[in-house]
């Protein structure tokens, strides 16, 4: 377990003891808070990942444009310092709920909307440099995971093997597992739960000793923590397997380098050393299953443009999958192998792919 | 396991024998399906189910309107025909995938879209009589459970009691496993997954001795057929938890009755046994959660003016209920309950519902 409730402690009291000293030098008491505006957030070409630049704000108690914040923030801070000394978690809905009260004697309230609140956790993330899981903060869980790993949560040993067709949930707040038994070569993360499905079926973790990851679309901040620590923690290589589109290209980019609203953490939940496996505009034509794309819309094109300008993807292999797919205006779903045979995809086409190291970076 | 497979197998080949009695008869080879129009959908007030009336229509061979489907209805029996026979599962989608082709010389296809493949799937259920499950077909997961259960599943042994934070992930085909233990007296069903983590944490369903299912929203056809089986096998009360608005109600019904594009298979997937335990707009003011109503909005109000019209929502509470919500013009989430406190809905809210039995029905 990587035990970090201590330190997350000792950054909120630390937070709580520089306003608490501001107020006894009676100077107007204030918090620093990095900008995370587009204009703060940088790619880092040797880490491969995005990140916030140097820029900061203050937040000052004494300013009528700031006390309201000022207010929301100190709040926050105490909360998650309650739920971290109770042990327990919360959704970040949870949260505005239990801090939505109203002042006595006026219509003002700490909190009038959800969107008052999400931004004050960024906030605490930047400034205390932490993640919003330490906080003991949970989002909406999604993704599901098999492979021969044990893991310990809660005081149950899980075996991720023995779970049927099920898999295991990936919840919310990994930070808190245990990896007992990780044996496995590689990761393969699939961006759909059908696709997951069939591989599981086929026992291709078994077969290709390997853990699998279903991310249900774009990967929950818990699936891509996940991702990192298997990576970081057990040095095995990371293959993305998506949709040939914009859109699937997009959620590898975002396991590998981080996205722009969460620049900030970038360090902390992406895996820059993620490669992609497929599936490639080239892998339609070199696979035979042309009688299985999709039409490109309008905005998956203007999709794929932005992406030719990210950094991220400026490698030339990169470069001539994207503007093969905006020459051509196709795109293709991972199911399309099943054309080639149900078990096409887990018998032939990643195995090779795998085997040929096809992969784009 | 209820081994259907062999049954199905056996209404498939039926179905072939049938048309080619119809060739060897020098008949037009036709299929009778029943109709899933609105208008041949009805309410049975005995079994508190939505089903089919007994209105039918014949698909045939020679008639130009007819033939392709006629042809895409055997395409689509010949494939499930072959999962079953191989044991294995497809997507819907792997499904057209699979049997999308172009005929030689032209450029006429098998299927165009998958939105011709679909509704294929659910003549086959209406007209054999089954579910889409034992044809080996799946679509998307959800759902995730957790509680004092073992079950067997491709030959592994699960307890769900033992999984963590995170909880078995319901996959989308649940006949196929066993129950090898369960002990519990009742089934709670959360709509939202945080609902589920909080209760999870609290160690609610040990507390309750309940089986604790999350349907992250709408819940799944894997999700309805494991209450359903809870229900039906085990002889276990389902209770069912979600917010307080039409959406939130809406997802009971589903759970209870079935829904009207799912009515041809209501009597395998619905439970009608299920109560709605909350939230109610009367526990707004019971336990004091005013302060966290969101405003109805013109779309919620029509919705529960619809909902006041079912035959399902007929019982006098449910009227009150829902004509309080118009009245009022309000909702609320369950996280609401966050208000009282993180543990209120864990250790007051719930227990004090389940111990006065304050339920709807």
């Amino acid at each position: 377990m990587i035990t970090i409730a201590k330190d997350v402690r000792k950054e909120l009291k630390g937070l709580g003891e520089k306003v608490l000293k501001d107020i006894e030098k009676q100077e107007n008491p204030n918090i620093e808070i990095p900008i995370r505006a587009l204009s703060n957030v940088v790619f880092d070409k040797k880490t491969g990942q995005l990140g916030l630049g140097d820029k900061t704000s203050k937040r000052f108690y004494f300013n009528v444009a700031h006390s309201k914040k000022f207010m929301q923030t100190m709040m926050v801070a105490n909360f998650t310092n309650s739920l971290i000394n109770e042990k327990i978690h919360a959704s970040i809905r949870d949260m505005y709920y239990n801090l939505k009260r109203t002042f006595p004697d006026s219509n003002e309230n700490t909190f009038d909307e959800q969107q008052e609140s999400d931004p004050i956790i960024v906030d605490l993330e930047v400034a205390l440099n932490i993640l919003r899981e330490n906080l003991h903060l949970t989002t909406d869980r999604k993704g599901i995971v098999a492979g021969n790993v044990v893991i310990e949560d809660r005081g149950d040993k899980i075996d991720w093997s023995k779970l049927g067709s099920g898999g295991w949930s990936i919840p919310s707040t990994v930070d808190e597992i245990d990896f007992d038994r990780v044996n496995a070569d590689f990761v393969l993360v699939v961006e759909k739960n059908a696709g997951f499905e069939r591989l599981h079926e086929d026992k291709f973790w078994q077969k290709n000793k390997c853990i699998l990851i279903g991310t249900g679309g774009q990967p929950s901040r818990g699936t891509r923590l996940l991702i990192q620590r298997l990576n970081s923690e057990h040095k095995l290589p990371v293959y993305v397997f998506t949709d040939s589109d914009s859109y699937g290209w997009y959620i590898y980019s975002v396991i590998k380098s981080g996205s722009i609203s969460l620049a900030h953490v970038s360090d902390r939940i992406a895996t820059p050393e993620a490669k992609f496996v497929g599936l490639t505009i080239s892998d339609i034509f070199e696979y035979d299953l042309k009688k299985c794309t999709i039409k490109a819309k309008e905005i998956d094109i203007k999709r794929a443009k932005e992406l030719l300008d990210y950094e991220w993807f400026k490698n030339p292999k990169w470069q001539k999958e994207i503007n093969l797919m905006i020459e051509k205006g196709i795109k293709a779903e991972i199911e399309a192998l099943s054309h080639r045979g149900l078990k096409f995809m887990s018998e032939t086409y990643l195995p090779s792919k795998l085997k040929k190291k096809d992969f784009l970076d």
